[in-house]
């Protein structure tokens, strides 16, 4: 454990300040509400090392892209969801001096972020170098009630001293990005004003000129009473602020609230975003602090009703799951089809805020099961709004007819990542997100996504599958060259199993659904095949063809599927043999080392055995596992939620818990050293999922919920919401049964332990543990 | 042809100023001297487009490396040879207005590049936009005869006017490299001063701190009359220069001569650069431009004495050969074992100046041939001084015992290239490293240089073989997984025949090499078996191992070795059937599409077939060239010169030709559309090995030369150059016969067309054609 959080049920809680810690801590105490986040800067200066970070939504600057070598096919730029103006500054002068965490001394130093209602607040006691001691104490959150308003309440006591004291709230839109390819910064100023209580500060991003306006509402009281006075005015490029002297006696606390809209062109024409940063300023100002909170704590509240897991006898096992929860619902809400989930959320630079497979493979169940439909179908959505430049994409690498290829990495379709061996070859993303469509579906049962959106996405798909396959004469059958699986420490390998599984997964799928549009939705299949130029009988002959006579790699000795071609000519030495100075081997080795390692990143062929399990028995599953396992080194955050699962499908309890834990609280606990970049966020869908379909057992099949539930040996009980159809769910595993509470009228139809039960609407079954 | 150079024996000729193709011709007629070389910017101001480049040996920047993502092992930096100080400016203003080739009406240029006397030259006439019209003519050379010395003698002449000429020669380190990564500048200014006659510019890298004095001394003649004058000093950042105002009647021509030194503190201790360049400058003054120029020209017959290729009955081949011998001779002089050939030598700034696997696979047996022993030997011992960098490198990688990984790029001995396909996996480098001591062994008869030299590099070579492959229980054969092969249209694949080849040859040799040293330097041996902790049986037998079990893919349909794993998975398509307007597929294809194609950059299987002939019949050899010549691409200027040699070897004459003439006039004519970056040095050595090896069929085996000519059918003769050991000999070619000419007093004993004879010194043998 390399952070030093305090284990509570719904609080993060962190005291004593550890500059050393710092940026792991912005990383850990993010908020945000889906449309905007940012991590927990200090409002007051901070000379140390720090991450400033405020990020929006959509808004995003295409950086130019940073390569040795140019290879045919790279994209041009970077996108990525820029750091933007920063609205928590609140600068403090104690009799002309700065407070300063980095300049003072610190006591009392206390950070809390409350889960359950997303409010951060930090208290603590400076004593300034002259002697003055003030005790510190501020509360703020992103409102996702109103995702346009922010609000901070922050107050200054003296605790032992008479004197002036200055309060300064700025908006500062002077900020750049760590990792900006050139050093560039990326706004331009376009406006500000100030006045006694308000300011507005709108900013450009360059090339993508996306206009934001940054508002501010402040006001000050001496202990109870708002201090009159004017403020003198603090102007400067992409800046301004606002400073008020005020004279304080010992004992008295000053109470800055500052109030403030963040408005940006994606929402609002340009012309009036002057204007709607005013009116959203002014929502928030006539609510006032208190009220804003209440809201914003009702939405939290609401969410939590419907997505809360519950853990009994293991508060930090209770915190772990709960903070992935809270994570997951501050990044993404679902309101927005143009917006997605990047890998880290608001809660870093790292990976640019873009979207990856990550959301179709690990975060779209938990949104899927916990949230309304609109929310999981305005992911699917985003890639439908797609794809076109998915067809471009492919176009671009020498495809034709309208196939498709998804980019690795996107913010508005187009391709932005940079290593030939993912950009170009690890096309299983393709695969995700056709596979994304099925599940959706499963899950929710609204068929008619399937027409035409769902549809559209899988014909240009299965349209790439089949080009990207070729007839190898030596092997007579079809072979997938040139592929980097999701095991990223193999690259430009053949006939990968799992991308040569969702390939042939895929045309199947497609072929089912041509079947259920020609049933169902004819007449806008016959549109369909017009506007796709879709010839259905050639095209499908040859996917069947496909189907038939793709090749697998396959190993007789230990009867299990290779990830590859080739992949039993490794030394295959299982990792717990290796010294543990050579781990994690991404950090110790050398790529060339790594890559003819037999070392797997990541799940990969079971991959595809965890979404496809039915095709395989129990047996093959477990002999995949137990060969796959020893070698995998879980060296991405992604992997052991799916071998959590796969464990608990074959009754590995003991592993599977062990999985489970690794990903659990993998920041609070900054278990792989890298919080400080920001939150692993899409890994925590991986991590609900491990809970919910690991422990849970949870599936659905032919349109039933199944529940296979064991409980960890450590715990006295858990439950978990869930939702499935019109029916929402709430189950208990205790140790000597399974509970399950049905919250809504509908009646549903429920399999647990392979016994069937129909559940009435708010009624609740018991099932023995037969375990 | 893209460039209009007039054909010629002896000369290259543009006639005609064509700003669009001034950075080709600045390319084609670069002068050097081994030591420093400059691309052919012009005297006077030029405002358009043009890359100033003048670039020191041994001279380098390293740039901090610019890649997407970080990969384990990368380089920090990538060193560059620089562009320095530009020393051939000579500002001339005609009545106050600039002469700037951009700016005014030019007529009759001619620029002539004398490679029989490498002398550069140019004239044309200029109206000035005040209607003056001048006469400019040109002379310059970098003295190959003194190479710290560089030599200028430019006029100009009043056509139609009387008036005020000013001249200003001057020395500007105010430079930058277009390929710089950060748009950095690299040089910091030391010292200057400018008096009367001379100036003096000292300049300093970053980080490297290398420090190059640049020295002047210039005076103007009117007619031929000395002008006597104080000039007036220009004086800036980096910059030294004097005018003087002249005054002229209509019909006076003004004539500069500047003469330069360039000395650096990679020959002389820092504190004395400036006294060195004085001295330079002093002798180079004392001697005059006619008589520099005079040694100078010396110097260059006397290369040609040894070095020439005559071609009759076509000027464009015997421009094209010339051309070839002329820059490499200005490229490398072979006095320096530090220094080393740049892929583009001293004419441009790809590729950095430093040194890759070229050197030892394509321009050694040129130098080997043409140049002293020493020449050739220096390259060998280049890579013995960095034999403990490269035992680092490998270290870097996970090897141990002092296994030794040769950079792919580099110039210190260090790593500088950081694509990891090629950076970590293009190792057969190193195989090539141990073949130049071969061949070079094969080729002076100088054994002694095993002792140690040679065999200290083979070792530690042999001990990274014997460490990269491993043990297939799969295969129950030795393989060599994760490698890029010569042809890098293919990464990170499984046992590429070549690399496997060059490794069981070189565990070979090495043991060859040990039993040669254990009898004939028995003492040096045992002392080398301490130094370099040699356990001679354990480390040995585990070579034999290797040696009998290595994997070779194979494919019995065909009956060839296969390039690499899985390569009949592929289309097998002719690459004449790829559309005209596809190629280079390098230009018009995505990575990815390259990659899992079945086309072939250069030379791969190929490559070892050709440098170990004798290890395959002939037979064999034309079913590998069958099956690999229709899918070959030469997309790399390396190529064709091994595929035209292995076509002479079986007979397909027309085909070595073919394969000839795509390097012999590559720059001249531009072939690849990419001269403007400089000139492909490195090819050059490739395309004397095709003309000497291929024509000439030239090989040494069993001590002795052996010829196998033939004569293009176009050709009414040719003849050659070539050293053997303490022999010189001259062959022509003709029709009817060939004959041998023998240089020397040393008998050497030949075999033609199987015929043996023995040569006396001085005598010559003629063979009548066989064929």
């Amino acid at each position: 454990m390399k952070n030093n959080i305090i284990h509570d049920e719904w609080k993060i809680i962190e005291e004593g300040f550890n500059p050393e810690n710092n940026r792991i801590s912005e990383s850990i105490f993010s908020i945000g509400n889906g449309k905007m986040g940012q991590r927990a800067n200090f409002e007051e200066q901070y000379s140390d090392d720090s991450l400033q970070g405020t990020y929006i939504a959509g808004i995003y600057y295409p950086d130019k892209t940073r390569v040795g070598w140019w290879k045919n096919g790279y994209p041009e730029y970077v996108a990525k969801i820029i750091n933007s103006a920063n609205w928590i500054g609140i600068d403090i002068q104690i009799a002309g001096e700065t407070l300063d965490l980095a300049k003072t001394k610190i006591e009392k130093f206390r950070r809390v972020l409350d889960m359950k209602t997303g409010v951060l607040s930090r208290n603590f006691v400076a004593t300034m170098p002259g002697g003055q001691k003030v005790e510190v104490k501020s509360t703020r959150f992103v409102s996702i009630d109103d995702s346009e308003i922010g609000a901070i309440r922050y107050s200054v006591k003296a605790l032992n001293f008479s004197g002036e004291i200055t309060v300064t709230p700025y908006l500062d839109g002077d900020v750049k990005n760590e990792d900006a390819n050139y050093d560039e910064k990326f706004w331009t100023e376009i406006s500000k004003e100030i006045k006694a209580e308000e300011g507005y500060l709108t900013l450009e991003t360059l090339k993508t000129r996306f206009q934001v306006t940054t508002g501010m509402w402040f006001s000050v009281l001496k202990n109870t009473n708002k201090v009159d006075g004017k403020p003198e005015n603090a102007i400067r490029e992409k800046y301004i602020g606002a400073s008020q002297k005020i004279q304080v006696e010992k004992g008295d606390e000053l109470t800055v609230e500052k109030l403030t809209a963040t408005v940006s062109s994606l929402n609002h024409p340009k012309k009036q975003l002057v204007l709607q940063a005013k009116k959203a300023v002014k929502r928030a100002a006539t609510a006032g602090f208190d009220k804003l909170f209440a809201n914003h704590k009702n939405c939290w509240l609401k969410k939590w009703e419907t997505s809360d897991i519950k853990i009994e006898g293991d508060i930090a096992a209770q915190q772990g799951i709960r903070y992935n929860i809270f994570q997951l619902n501050q990044t993404y809400t679902g309101e927005d089809e143009r917006l997605n989930i990047g890998p880290k959320g608001f809660t870093g630079e790292k990976y640019g805020g873009v979207t990856y497979w990550d959301t179709e493979a690990y975060c779209l169940p938990f949104f899927m099961s916990t949230a309304p439909l609109e929310v999981a179908k305005n992911l699917l959505l985003y890639r439908h709004k797609h794809l076109s430049k998915a067809i471009e994409n492919a176009k671009k690498l020498g495809f034709n007819c309208q196939a498709a290829l998804y980019p690795m990495v996107t913010i508005n379709g187009e391709e932005c990542h940079n290593e030939w061996e993912i950009t170009f070859e690890e096309i299983h993303r393709n695969g995700a997100i056709a596979y994304a469509i099925y599940n959706y579906i499963n899950n929710t049962g609204d068929k008619e996504y399937l027409a035409p959106h769902g549809f559209e996405v899988l014909l240009a798909i299965s349209r790439f599958w089949s080009q990207r396959v070729n007839w190898s004469a030596e092997k007579q059958k079809y072979v997938m060259l040139g592929v980097t699986g999701p095991n990223e420490y193999e690259n430009n390998i053949n006939n990968n199993f799992h991308t040569s599984y969702m390939a042939v997964w895929t045309l199947k799928y497609t072929l089912e659904v041509i079947d259920f549009l020609k049933k169902e939705f004819p007449f806008l299949f016959e549109e369909l095949i017009k506007k796709w130029k879709f010839n259905e009988i050639s095209e499908t002959t040859v996917w069947k063809e496909i189907i038939e006579n793709m090749y697998f790699p396959f190993d007789d000795e230990n009867q299990v599927f290779l990830q590859q071609d080739g992949f039993k000519d490794k030394k295959l030495i299982p990792a717990a043999e290796l010294p543990v100075k050579e781990r994690p081997i991404n950090q110790k080795w050398s790529w060339d080392r790594i890559l003819r390692s037999c070392y797997i990143k990541q799940a990969d062929t079971l991959q595809s055995i965890f979404w496809f399990e039915d095709d395989f028995s129990d047996d093959q599953i477990k002999r995949h596992f137990d060969f796959y396992e020893p070698l995998t080194v879980h060296e991405s955050s992604l992997s052991p939620c799916v071998h959590s699962i796969l464990a608990a499908k074959i009754g590995y309890e003991k592993k599977s818990y062990e999985m489970y834990l690794r990903t659990a609280r993998l920041d609070l606990d900054n278990y792989n050293n890298d919080t400080d970049d920001g939150l692993h966020i899409t890994s925590m869908g991986g991590t609900w999922m491990a809970f919910v379909m690991g422990f849970g057992g949870v599936r659905v099949k032919n349109n039933r919920l199944v529940f296979n539930p064991f409980l960890p040996k450590k715990w006295k009980a858990y439950s978990f919401r869930i939702n499935f159809r019109d029916a929402h769910l709430e189950v208990k595993m205790e140790r000597n049964g399974f509970t399950v509470v049905n919250h809504s009228n509908q009646k549903t139809s429920i399999q647990v332990w392979n016994k069937q039960a129909d559940i009435e609407g708010n009624k609740h079954v018991k099932f023995k543990n037969s375990k």
